[in-house]
């Protein structure tokens, strides 16, 4: 499993993250794209240190909403969102081609991305939207249940999937990451450590409830806060070779 | 000469600018690209209007300042400057490619336009931007007395220019436009038709002082604001053909 | 019943409405507060016109998004719309005290208004928000069956209600406005006219499915969008008196 | 001499500056209004603790630019700036009343604060705009060599005016700050607890080319980015006494 990380959230004289730090033990970076953080300086930066690092390169397209940080769903028209993820990106994509980079993939942010996950007509916009654009793009889903008929519904538009675990996150039944708002939705360290295990070894989860669910995830979302956060990453990436 | 006119300049709710009456009488479009002016549904809707009407398109960049509509000189830095153009550069571009449409040029919107014309340091950076866009764009500057310098400047970075005149601004001796903030810097009906005229036959103005001005215009630029000035672009189109 | 019209949705360079058509016509300017619509610009050229036409003034607060207008739902913590909410009015309440003039009440806009009334919660934070502002101000709600019910949550908060009626939107039998989306919805000169006739006359309207409603309404809600619109404005008011 | 600080100067999910920390050490907060940083819900924790630890309040607006953090200057109308300033004010002015708290003075930010000091217009618009507020707000300007003018052009608006001094910058001989580009500009820890010893004892500073200055500084200005900055202040705090 690849690990992929959210990196350029920083803004203006904002900093978010030790992107420098990350970069070196990612697979993926999922790039903000100027909607929920991020600018054209801020993204020019992550794309030259994706650069240096050989790492594969995902748009990170969000609601517009940079006070949320894209964590506040919003009620966009199916064109609109159709839209705004063009626009983004093509930014992205754009500023990647400055670098003599290629854009390989889009990964909906924050609210978004849990929209997509629930509601039916969100999820098939986004995936038109990835579709249509033209490049190669695949599009980063979480690996749900749902999993074969979202990769049904994505073939049938010419769109691959990419499907994602959490390494941090206690799941559901049905494969969905369990609310931050319930207790025990973010796990402990050594809890973390051996879901990873588990998912490398086995291609399951234990659930919140004790069952083994078997998730065929393609990469694993990781996160680079801090240091003690870049040092997990670090056991984590062990753990996947 | 091609006529150019700024399009896409609508943005939510806010229409501004008859594009669907002024794209069939145009060459090229300048498309706000969602700095000053437009959004990603409004450039979507004005490259589906270049594409029915065959209209070459542009990019017209910005400050980043809506509410001043980019017509506020921002003291950015060059980086800021030049990353800040590649990213309204690949936004539109990338919505092109989703219609089918290549952009072929640039040309810088307002403050951002007056600003580069003048100071030798913003013209440089506009001029590096573009030519490191990884397209073979073309950048569209006023036709001046030093365009020759501005000519061999760009070829230096691999760049072409389009250099375009104005129908509707008297000019000063160098060839640069009479300050809006002056009696008689814009043109009535009667002068400006006078002047494209003079512009098509003999490539010259007369300037405010009452001398001849050789000014190698590949475009002329004209606006398209209401039913008057649609009607008077036909005119002028008339006159250029 | 006092007619109450949105007015200073400008932006820029971007004008919205007829403001000073309207202006002379109506008794309450629910000005957008630069959230949604409006600048700094814009709401003292509205506040100039309101003090000049001797207009009652009200903050018309919304959702942060000036590309979706206002209109797109989004999904703010209670916390975050009840600062939002202050940071709107006190914005407003303090321009008017530049022009001599006195805030009066609070119209939430849009997606925020429709929220408020179907979301319980949506309200209470609404109220309470209003409530919580150092000045006498009153919150405009529309006059539904559940008025009553409102009236005495607002007592309780210390809050006095406003009850809007809409001349041009047709009525369910619960007293809220038939979606846009149903045809129908909007009804038409003669069918508003009498709608405002019953109203005035009766205090009630007669719903979709044929239901006489008594609405208690102390102010009509009117648009002033075009010419057509601010004669219907002046017809509306000769019936009010 | 009175401490004052930038505070509030966090966005949506970015933090920036340890305003918990700083609050206890300083007199005067210069609170940032939403244009160049901060946000309802961060102007609201400002205020809490503002109010906590006794702390007078200041507005202090920007240009309107976040990811420039109202650090470039801004070619705004005079019209515009003063509308502008008003709105930001007002906002603050009115969220602070809501915490039972009252604005006491305005200090313009960044590139507003520098441009004010260099351009006799930008000054006169900056003052008259704090002046036209209906409340008795102070204005904060830098104490140098024209403060005794400045002083008299505020009192004919009927404006007062508090003079600051800066704790860390070198000065040029007419008591304008070295700019930041220059080396030698900003001061190391030795250098700057020299200069606040003698503005504190003699009212002086002493000059890059080694004159002897008299500042009549009211205000000292620090900042509270990290802790080592914090201890400083207590440093510096211990001097002023």
């Amino acid at each position: 499993m690849k690990l992929n990380c959210d990196l350029g959230e920083s803004f203006g004289q904002w900093q978010m993250g030790l992107d420098q730090h990350v970069m070196p033990h990612i697979d993926m970076a999922n790039i903000a794209c100027g909607f929920h953080a991020g600018d054209a300086d801020v993204i020019a930066a992550t794309l030259k240190l994706a650069k240096q690092h050989n790492v594969t390169i995902g748009a990170h397209p969000s609601y517009p909403d940079k006070q949320g940080f894209g964590r506040r769903s919003m009620a966009m028209d199916a064109s609109e969102l159709y839209h705004c993820l063009h626009y983004q990106i093509a930014a992205l994509a754009g500023m990647a081609n400055v670098h003599g980079l290629s854009l390989s993939y889009v990964k909906p942010h924050g609210a978004l991305y849990n929209d997509m996950m629930k509601n039916k007509d969100i999820l098939h916009t986004v995936m038109q939207s990835v579709a249509d654009y033209p490049l190669p793009l695949e599009l980063m889903l979480l690996a749900t249940q749902s999993a074969t008929q979202h990769q049904k519904q994505a073939r049938a538009l010419g769109l691959t999937v990419i499907f994602e675990a959490f390494a941090d996150r206690q799941y559901t039944d049905e494969g969905n990451l369990v609310p931050r708002s319930q207790s025990g939705s973010v796990l402990n360290k050594t809890a973390l450590l051996a879901q990873v295990t588990q998912l490398a070894k086995d291609g399951t989860v234990t659930t919140q409830s004790g069952n083994i669910l078997t998730l065929n995830a393609d990469s694993l979302c990781v996160h680079g806060d801090n240091h003690a956060a870049i040092n997990l990453i670090q056991e984590i990436k062990a753990l996947c070779q």
